[in-house]
């Protein structure tokens, strides 16, 4: 007979955190994207303040947007919130970030930025030299926790106020199991959204550049595409 | 007024060829993805042919696969097939490919392979010097009509013969719609599986490397996770 001590249960995979007392910021919030996600967490009762380079303009896009949502200059955004997503455009990625490197310091990052070049033929993705978007911001951001999440959002339907529920999956990057989990638990916020865990940020290069296949999905079908997970 | 004529209305994307009276090979067919392909599609009425380097292994295959399933070495299978699925391992995939050129000439070809790299940490995407390995058969094969589809399909459902359905999306990219659409007609043959075009080969990669993330999801969630697209 040994004396080892029973190996514990695996945690249950989708007992999650609870987030609703955290504040969430989004770089980027004036953007189709930012503004979309800030609605709908607002919606939800989460506290949520947008940031723009310009704090005049992230107040006018708050106040339009309604549900207690705030506005502020990025760096404001980025020091007043506990999570803080990042909605800014490709192009402005790495200066935007490399910018707010201190007022970042220790929150949890969520990056869901795509990276895409477009042409005639439509959209393809666009290789980071650091991976992917959400590496490079790791790479930028030494000092605090960066997860991926928050790609395969149609901006049309999260800003519609028509639509009642974002039927999809969110699928969750990161290093750290705590921190993904925060990062689910917000998704789970939204009503039909779900956060699932779907690895580390070494493989976020595919989950963003997938963006460029739902953009060839959405031409054919006349959709606005999103997906899920089966068997989970 | 003008006499222009008017424009035609667009075809309905989900109004897809009969491929029934096809001939399928399936190159690699007695890997576990080649053999579960081979079984579901012989299920489903195909005729189906499994290649593999070695005739009598083909064979062997084939016997125990049932539904009329036959075995052929790779050159033989290849030529006696309209369709041609190559199921074969990332490492070999440019080496047969090379070898079957003369006997692919003409023929569809859908290629599955996920080049994936394993470390202590899991899966990662590897990224094939041409793109992807769909974009490196399409080099291989300049005679060929190369599309990708069936990257995210769970081997081990695909092979049991408990389950009834596989229901997954078969997300399909080529470069010509006529061939896409054979292809995705080829999924929809399968009960629950349904066939949605995605792309161009230049989008392949990510979707090729999206196995990866699956890989990390079905590990947290002791699942055998497919993808659905929503909103189509």
């Amino acid at each position: 007979m040994t004396t080892e001590a029973p190996r514990p249960a695996p945690k249950d995979p989708f007992d999650l955190p609870d987030v609703s007392g955290l504040t969430v910021g989004v770089l980027g919030g004036t953007g189709d994207q930012g503004r979309g996600l800030a609605y709908r967490l607002a919606k939800a009762g989460q506290r949520v303040i947008i940031g723009s380079r310009s704090a005049e303009r992230a107040g006018a896009a708050a106040a339009e947007l309604g549900s207690g949502v705030e506005g502020a200059a990025n760096e404001d955004c980025a020091r007043r919130s506990d999570i803080v997503i990042v909605a800014v455009p490709w192009d402005g990625h790495a200066k935007t970030l490399e910018g707010l490197r201190d007022a970042l310091e220790g929150k949890l990052v969520v990056d869901c930025v795509n990276p895409l070049g477009f042409d005639k033929k439509g959209a393809y993705a666009l290789k980071p030299e650091e991976g992917s978007a959400a590496e490079q911001a790791a790479a930028l951001l030494p000092g605090s926790r960066v997860t991926a999440a928050f790609h395969h959002l149609s901006a049309v339907l999260l800003q519609d106020p028509g639509v009642a529920e974002i039927a999809t999956d969110v699928m969750v990057l990161g290093e750290s199991r705590a921190d993904t989990d925060l990062v689910q638990a917000l998704a789970n916020r939204i009503p039909g959204m779900r956060g699932v865990f779907a690895g580390r940020l070494r493989n976020a290069h595919q989950v963003e550049s997938l963006v460029a296949n739902l953009i060839s999905v959405n031409r054919r079908y006349k959709a606005h595409a999103g997906v899920r997970l089966t068997d989970i």
